[in-house]
């Protein structure tokens, strides 16, 4: 190591990023499941010798993660059995790539459920009923319905017919997904998204341009409220 | 030169692209300018020997390309001084790429417009309006005004402040070029495209989201509405 580097700067673990840490302990060593209830802020800050502050913080970053659920009238609730967190930056990171990608896929895929109304063949509405059954499956089962989500809008991109939009769609599809994941991860979303997902069906069924098109719009608004984007990582 | 490539397919011209080759040489020995008429079909076709049917399917080539005006009420004219014609299979191939190239650029240049109405910094705004000035000056000087329609479609595409779909943009840039050249090559379209980007503009400025978006959707329904796709190539 030569000397500029041991003269680097320490990295400097946040003091929330540890209580999240300690959390994520306690959850496994008292054996907590989804749905049970985590201590109170005040509890938790009494016992780990902090800030409720920086408690509420930690609370705030598993809760953009979808790892725990803030309950009205109080009380924070797993909604998972393991609280695997990421780090803050990573969470940083992706906050600042997901704005650009709802503005792409509102602008692409309004257009393809358009065209895709306009377009459709049998065996088109064939794989989009599918993908719905898919997603169905999924939910049924306690998942988030992932694969079913992708396979419908991938199902709505082939039905437009038009190569350049789904080379774009493709060229982002790894961007698309975190996106999806991430909307997927609020509570109830899986379950309105795939209500969504079928209006824009039966608008495609029913050769409606302007409903498929203000149906996939008013989807990618739903998609598009994330608490990530609300969250501000603070400093202490 | 070997065997199989000297038994290769007799390359075959068809007659009405020899009829385009025979009008361009009699533009040019005749001296003929912009505004001119041509010889009338009958006419051309008695004096090269060819039936009326060729001298249409070369007319409607020069047409497509805005070489040729066809007048209601009849008479071919000039709308440049010289018949410097695309081979057939060059118009098809563009024919078959501008469709896809048309939808992309709706489904995109629609939301960059509603993003450029929210998002448009007071620089941005200077540039749009110079970029109206730069186009209002070419057409002027009698020019197709491409170079500030494309200045204009930048200005708007960098208001919008979104990475991805700037990125989109420029990587169809050379094939939304042609797609512009296609569409400002039609009779009075540059005068008419300027007006649709000053209304552009004004939404923006207003920053009223949905008249810009719905004004650039106009614009782009203007701009696919080419000659080149309602031809139809018909062979001999």
């Amino acid at each position: 190591m030569s000397v500029s580097d041991s003269l680097r700067p320490v990295p400097r673990t946040r003091l929330h990023e540890q209580v999240v840490e300690r959390l994520r302990e306690h959850v496994e060593s008292a054996g907590l499941r989804s749905g049970d209830r985590l201590p109170s802020e005040r509890d938790l800050a009494e016992r780990l010798g902090v800030s409720r502050a920086s408690i509420k913080q930690a609370i705030l970053v598993l809760e953009v993660q979808g790892l725990v659920e803030i309950r009205h009238g109080g009380g924070t609730y797993l909604r998972t059995d393991t609280l695997t967190a990421e780090p803050v930056s990573t969470l940083v990171e992706r906050q600042r790539r997901l704005p650009d990608v709802l503005d792409a896929r509102e602008a692409m895929e309004s257009k393809l459920a358009e065209l895709a109304a306009l377009r459709r063949t049998e065996q088109d509405l064939a794989e989009i009923d599918s993908a719905l059954e898919a997603m169905r499956a999924e939910i049924a089962e306690g998942l988030l319905g992932e694969e079913g989500d992708r396979r419908f809008h991938a199902a709505v991109t082939a039905s437009a017919h038009s190569a350049l939009l789904a080379e774009f769609m493709s060229g982002i599809a790894e961007r698309i997904a975190e996106s999806r994941r991430e909307s997927l991860q609020q509570p109830d979303r899986p379950s309105q998204s795939l209500t969504q997902h079928t209006r824009i069906a039966e608008a495609i069924r029913a050769q409606d341009t302007q409903a498929a098109r203000e149906a996939m719009r008013a989807h990618l608004v739903t998609v598009s409220r994330v608490r990530l984007l609300s969250w501000t990582p603070e400093d202490e």
